[in-house]
């Protein structure tokens, strides 16, 4: 199967079957939210992937369509980071010395024009850059996860507050941005039937 | 080459080497674009491709980093729509009803629960809303890119205003979220040999 197959056969799943996915294909499909792309390469986010069933069935009451959490494989919740502090950004450097080998004094004109843009901008902005640096992670999963043959729902539909008193987040400076249920399509979710629904080429490019 | 291995292989490109990505090639990875998950099926956003040579020369003052703008082969700029209105709504509406063939009256029930979603949502949520599905079709044609052996540079650094006075975008209903250059990657190009640097597993995942 060609990704272009993979990712027309891709719907949000409404029911999965219950079954679970081999952890090797898990690993997979993290690895590919671990690869994303972002912005300055700060990842400001961390993936929570729930797979006790004890803990989906307590998030239930957090969705307002919970079928997908109720039958799902695993759960898997993208969580945003609300600030980039000083600490975080030597953090980030002091990784990269030692991952390329590079004495850290030799990356401070990289560190410093960092932290300079970052400090540049206001809470808002930093906050809804590191979303969307999140959504790259989201969509890598269940791209990895088309390609694997697995089942995906991305999920917005959440009570803000209960899915992070329930997974303990401190929402001072995290906020779950979007979660991800992966699985297998359950054979009574009659929406695979459906075709599928994209705008047509001449109302979503335009070449220039 | 698997997708791990391709996204592996895939690293922000500074510099590309003026080579003009194949037709057909282009065509797939901007299928990937279109095929898309959106919340709700909405895609607030078009997709300009821009390949003239006389264009990219054009946008070169509104890159902070134009390094990628004049040797990508072409650059992709994502515009994401700041406002949802009925007409909008209406327009997917009808869309639906034609590739479905399901009689429009029978989409009332979802069309309403959709109208009064975004309804409820201030101007601020429905723009930053539609910028994160726009980070998803920026990380699909990346994705796509990274399978067809091409090399990509996602770029945010760019002069807002100047960039949609030369696109010549309607600022009071869309905005230039992000843009993303194709091409293949310059010999020159120092960072391809630099290693991945990723958060390691246990800063970024947790399992519960």
């Amino acid at each position: 199967m060609n990704y272009l197959e993979a990712l027309s056969r891709r719907y949000s799943v409404k029911k999965f079957n219950h079954q679970l996915i081999p952890q090797e294909t898990l690993h997979n499909i993290l690895e590919s939210g671990k690869l994303s792309a972002s912005s300055l390469g700060l990842q400001p986010y961390k993936i929570l992937v729930v797979e006790s069933e004890e803990m989906k069935h307590k998030l239930i009451p957090a969705f307002y369509n919970p079928s997908q959490i109720s039958t799902c494989s695993h759960l898997i919740v993208i969580i945003s980071k609300k600030t980039i502090d000083e600490n975080y950004i030597r953090g980030y450097f002091s990784h990269i010395s030692e991952v390329r080998d590079i004495p850290i004094e030799k990356l401070d004109l990289f560190k410093n024009s960092i932290s300079q843009h970052i400090t540049q901008k206001t809470h808002d902005e930093i906050f809804n850059w590191a979303e969307k640096q999140s959504y790259i992670v989201l969509a890598n999963l269940m791209y990895a996860a088309a390609i694997e043959n697995i089942d995906t729902c991305p999920m917005e539909g959440f009570r803000q507050d209960l899915i992070e008193e329930i997974l303990d987040i401190n929402s001072e400076t995290e906020k779950v941005t979007v979660t991800l249920a992966l699985g297998y399509r359950s054979e009574e979710d009659h929406f695979q039937h459906m075709k599928k629904v994209r705008k047509p080429n001449e109302k979503l490019f335009k070449f220039i």
